[in-house]
């Protein structure tokens, strides 16, 4: 089965919201089995509305629409789809009652057009809205289906959920199962990724695997189809094991994930502390790992040490390092990490140093860092970094590579 | 002038990553009276980007690409429009070396794919990409306009706004001038900001004023349209004065500018310094206040305090105070303030302590904070707050009103 989402409403296409609708469908219906190959966005306008349904029509077996169910002049999806089917609108008693019951319960007093939100497609399944007054409908004319969802994600995705899916499941020949995973990869970037798994990428037509790049890291996502959800599972796994034996290294995570709270998730199961001293990032590492709730047992704290002074009367760098080799060298950046630790009592000690840019600094070009990480027992390691790019890209990235580093310490 | 917005990819369709670019570049067109009518998102094949790109040549006259310019083989979005309108693409010098240059810099190896980036479609206007190696193109042909970005926001976004845009505007036959100006307000809902200047609201059509609220802040665009920009500009000014009277106190900048930018071009400004220790705020406010460039001589650093050992040992709060009153105290804000400040050697010192949530804290509700500001020969203040949402939001807002009370302070 081919879908297209139509989202209505000229605010999309002002760019005073962001067509979050569309993500959110897609997401569900490619975990049915539905293809989608068009999003479309268009205003409240008839006209346009209705070349962008009839396009709809001669591409996709079923039409998604959000938006445009409104009590208000400008909402004038359902009239549109009605008469491009050849049918009318009808009042319906039970979302006539609902919106009557809205207002009572509200304590407001209930205008004339509010009642335009009880009126139908004629003949359509009406699909109730329990977070709001318009109802959404699923309606089939010539071998075609039209669901109508209201705009609002918070009535749109409960809608489609509870009442929408099962109507397409329902509908669907031949309920085909797309399964799909995601791994994350962090330290290697797209083109070498795909460099190194070249000849898995051509070779695959089910499961596909898709490469994404982004923000300083790079993700697969794997997608198998197949009537058996077990068997899907199975064609994933293989793929991802293949995958994994070339470019394990970088992998870090499954799905939703970032590279900090794997590294949180890490600390909690292994029972051990932080502490972290931050020079270039400014308190970002901290500030990302303690977005994390749960991880106070974990963190111990740390010292943003912009400044020279800092570094040495709060850190505890010693004056003879900074003189001799600068902050941004190797021998600061090795003492930040073991005084901080010391400082703070951690079992980990991390610390950055480097140049965020645009300027250089002490001789050093922008983008030039140095990481380093200590901990119990163990010799302290530095990691020189080279990086490209801009002040924010530079300060975010070293951010991840400390996560990466401290992750591949405690594997 | 017309413009239609097609984000190419199959990420897009699958619902991984939502089109932000759609809203981002329709803003930027609606600012300087561009129509758009539709947004179309296809998938990385030929064909239905073919079909995609047929039809909007019928319906606009500005065809806006977004995304399917990198290096791997699944990006197409050059290939194909550079055979719809008949002509091939080239390499181009500067983007080769400028990709040459980024992997000399990261130290990593150029992979052959890499090449692929730097091809151009021919006679094309090539835009720089400041951010990431693909360049954009700005092409014309048959009387339409193409302009082709990458999909990634934070290459494609200063793309746009320092590179695509100006072509936009040079090829606008009828430039009826749209001037707009964004004015930022903090510490005012939005209700309660278009209740104070409803009246002001109601009667304005041209400058229109239009509220929008986002992320704990309220902004007021206000855009006004004559063909003298000089009187446009005038227009606006008026209703700037206007609505100032009312509600300046809440106001803190123009533009795409945050709370914490203020805040550091006022450090500078008055030539002071800052440091602070940051208990629920983790380093977050340290972390945006040094994601300004050139801050390093106003910012002296601090201290992420998460556990009760570092308020204590390392910032210098006294030990009766955490026994006696908890961590989430006015008494610990004031001394976190007081001590971060000579701890550092700084001019002001600010400390944050709280309960950001999701569980609650020595007995206090999660968005339960206390903020302090110390300053040299001044009273310490401390604001107490009380804030609803997620971990997220609190922790954010805090950083925030700090950055309120210092702008009040330091103004």
């Amino acid at each position: 089965m081919n879908a297209e989402i139509i989202a209505v409403g000229s605010e999309l296409l002002l760019g005073q919201i962001t067509n979050t609708n569309a993500r959110f469908l897609s997401q569900h219906l490619a975990e049915i089995g539905v293809n989608i190959y068009y999003h479309t966005v268009v205003g409240d306008n008839e006209q346009r509305l209705e070349e962008a349904v009839k396009l709809a029509q001669k591409r996709a077996d079923l039409i998604i629409f959000s938006g445009g169910l409104g009590p208000t002049k400008d909402d004038l999806t359902k009239e549109t789809i009605a008469r491009l089917i050849g049918t009318t609108l009808e009042y319906n008693e039970e979302a006539l009652v609902s919106i009557q019951a809205y207002f009572d319960k509200t304590g407001r007093v209930m205008t004339e057009n509010n009642k335009k939100q009880a009126l139908v497609i004629k003949d359509s399944k009406v699909l109730a809205n329990d977070n709001g007054m318009a109802p959404g409908m699923f309606a089939k004319s010539d071998g075609k289906y039209y669901m109508l969802l209201p705009g609002p994600p918070r009535e749109m995705q409960p809608m489609f959920l509870n009442y929408g899916r099962p109507e397409i499941l329902n509908v669907m020949e031949k309920v085909e199962r797309i399964e799909s995973r995601v791994l994350r990869f962090f330290g290697i970037g797209e083109s070498a990724l795909e460099t190194e798994i070249d000849d898995i990428l051509i070779k695959q037509t089910n499961p596909t695997i898709a490469p994404l790049a982004g923000d300083g890291e790079v993700t697969l996502r794997i997608t198998a189809k197949h009537e058996s959800p077990e068997e899907a599972v199975r064609m994933i796994q293989q793929a991802e094991d293949e995958i994994l034996e070339r470019v394990g290294h970088y992998f870090y995570g499954y799905g939703e994930t970032t590279i900090a709270a794997e590294l949180a998730g890490r600390l909690k199961e292994k029972q051990l502390t932080i502490a972290a001293a931050e020079s270039l990032t400014g308190g970002l590492f901290l500030g990302e790992l303690t977005a994390i709730p749960g991880m106070s047992a974990h963190i111990k704290g740390g010292v943003v040490c912009y400044t020279n002074e800092v570094k040495e009367h709060v850190v505890g760098v010693k004056k003879e390092t900074l003189t001799k080799y600068g902050a941004i060298s190797r021998e600061c950046a090795k003492e930040l990490a073991e005084k901080i630790r010391q400082l703070c009592g951690s079992d980990i000690g991390i610390g950055f140093t480097g140049v965020a840019g645009p300027a250089g600094l002490e001789g050093h070009e922008p983008g030039t860092v140095y990481l380093a990480i200590a901990a119990e027992g163990q010799e302290t390691i530095v990691h020189p970094l080279k990086m490209a790019g801009s002040r924010d890209g530079v300060r975010k990235r070293s951010v991840r590579y400390g996560c990466h580093y401290l992750l591949q310490l405690l594997s």
